[in-house]
């Protein structure tokens, strides 16, 4: 990660990489794509202050070489959530929630003040709070973790400071974390780099537990972090998705396999006969399901729903999936609703690739290949 | 299939999408890519007579649907034999057999003489005849019919006239076939398209078997054909080339889950334990062994090995490799010797993308997705 700069931030919004959004009256604006140190994703808002896009993490593979490879001391283990990446900040005394790509996301901003506790801000107006949103009624990925039953909930995974302040040191975050009882993701270690067995033991309790998997962080180069994910994640991600094989880059499948392989490989368990079944019903499964799918409705699509707390931000979520999201997004009549305290919408992101070659084939039509 | 003219014929050989090309004395040209109805590996002679490019054939997945869109009337099943397609001629006296793309394929033509009785050719020296090369000793593809267990077999499917003269009629290429005792390949039928429950009968019957699968063939739209395979056919091509994951087109690898899902679908073996189970071991057997050879001797690769009764041909052979399979082959000192009757040559096909990703993330590298 190269370290940011104040002389570094402002060049890259004086690029022709900013786009100028709107968000309920909020002029702000982000970067479109990276521009030297500086993440896409990153925010300037109208006080001039900048919140850096949360950097990519590099993925290792094999614990025995990565470990040393990318540690030159103690680090240690967070558990990587299965959701999505938003960084938190009070601005103007309202929490806003942005996406990854720099986007005020209606539904975390929504849904935020419940789930973090403000006072976290008073003493520091300036921090963002680097959060995953997961649980089974998130609007955006297939995915859920298994201490998520309902509904959606928040994990804490890092502090940063605005514009070149960059991560708070890890002991600084935790005790921040603790006094402002923050909801946070479990953690392990320290360990050093040549503790390759205690961390293999580690991951075969995440991947028994369905955990995703890591995140290993250490202070030193400005906060250097490097992800490992367990043979359960890879296979569920491709069990939910396969009956979107056409329709994600391929990579999603390929990396999967290969992450997958190379974790049994280092585990001991080539030829695990549960293994390889699991791995087989997660890409079959899929696809009998869309194929039946074709069958009934003429549809490959998957479903989302979510809850808001006030409809106004359930109407601005609609409007920015339609601008994102774009024709592959389809709201049904009726799907946004009062349930309880709530604002319940549902819809559904169409497989249009899928969709268009089952179509095609399952009427008997041929294919050149 | 659009009908060939001569008149279509003479325009695609005067258009540039010809390419002069020499085979041992023989000067010929080849249409290196489809011009209107006259298919791309179209050859045309020293003398004028062309030999047209063999047609793409479209594959049907679901038998209920596709035998009746694709056939108004009754059609034939013959046995698609895993190997490579070659046409070959006499010319001047001697046997030429081109590759699918229109090249001499100095391999086939090597062995073509032993393979092919040469009288069918006497009283009808303009004939093509169309066969697939197959063998465990082949020097294109990695797979292999299960009758051939070694060196290579030739299976004769097709008989053509030069230029404009398209396919012999079914009725006309067995009666040939017989006549002149060329090697052919099974045939079942005739079939109407309402005879589903049959088709399917010998598809479970060749899957069992461990066969590729079959062409439907009728005489009616000038020799009309639509491909299809089985279940064992794809997870064996997986087993096959999954050590070649990020090299070759992510659609080989999903288009065969989809054709698998679909014959198991037809079957209703959804939910088949053991199928499940041999496509994840074919999809991860191929990874793990790629990863343990980068650790042995830093490579990824696949071997062949071929015979020829010719040291001329096989080096032929050698150079036509570099000049089409590129920097991908490797081809290692004292690879050509004398054993028997024969000339052995051994090569390899580097998977240079699975060796760098592999390389990079064995040694602790990260990866960014």
């Amino acid at each position: 990660m190269q370290p940011l700069s104040e002389d570094k931030i402002a060049a890259a919004f004086a690029s022709d990489k900013v786009e100028a959004l709107d968000y309920d009256g909020l002029h702000y604006k982000r970067l479109t794509d990276s521009a030297g140190p500086v993440p896409r994703g990153s925010v300037r808002l109208p006080d001039g202050s900048v919140i850096p896009g949360y950097p990519a993490i590099g993925r290792i593979h094999t614990l025995a070489t990565g470990l040393r490879e990318q540690f030159s001391g103690p680090f240690q283990a967070e558990e990587k959530i299965d959701g999505f990446n938003v960084r938190i900040v009070r601005h103007e005394g309202r929490l806003l929630a942005f996406s990854r790509g720099g986007f005020v996301c209606p539904f975390s901003t929504d849904r935020a003040p419940e789930m973090l506790d403000t006072a976290v801000f008073d003493d520091e107006p300036r921090l963002i709070v680097c959060a995953e949103i997961a649980g089974p009624e998130n609007p955006y990925i297939e995915g859920s973790p298994p201490q998520v039953v309902e509904d959606v909930a928040l994990f804490v995974f890092d502090l940063m400071a605005r514009d070149a302040g960059g991560f708070l040191p890890l002991a600084a975050k935790a005790e921040r974390m603790a006094r402002d009882a923050l909801p946070g993701v479990r953690t392990w270690g320290p360990y050093t780099p040549d503790q390759v067995e205690a961390v293999r033991e580690l991951m075969r309790y995440l991947d028994a537990g369905g955990a995703e998997g890591v995140v290993f962080k250490t202070d030193a180069g400005g906060g250097y972090r490097a992800k490992y994910v367990t043979a359960r994640s890879s296979i569920s991600d491709i069990e939910l998705t396969s009956n979107a094989l056409l329709d994600l880059p391929p990579e999603y499948f390929t990396h999967r396999l290969l992450r997958l392989a190379l974790f049994m490989a280092e585990n001991d368990r080539q030829g695990d006969a549960n293994l390889e079944r699991d791995l087989g019903r997660a890409l079959l499964q899929g696809l009998f399901d869309a194929s039946a799918s074709v069958g009934d409705n003429g549809l490959v699509d998957q479903p989302f729903r979510c809850r808001f707390r006030n409809r106004d931000n359930a109407e601005r979520f609609v409007a920015f999936l339609q601008r994102t999201g774009g024709k592959h997004m389809r709201f049904p009549e009726g799907g946004l609703y009062a349930e309880g305290d709530f604002w319940v919408l549902e819809f559904r992101r169409v497989r249009e690739r899928m969709t268009s070659w089952l179509r095609h084939t399952l009427w008997g039509g041929t294919q050149f290949d």
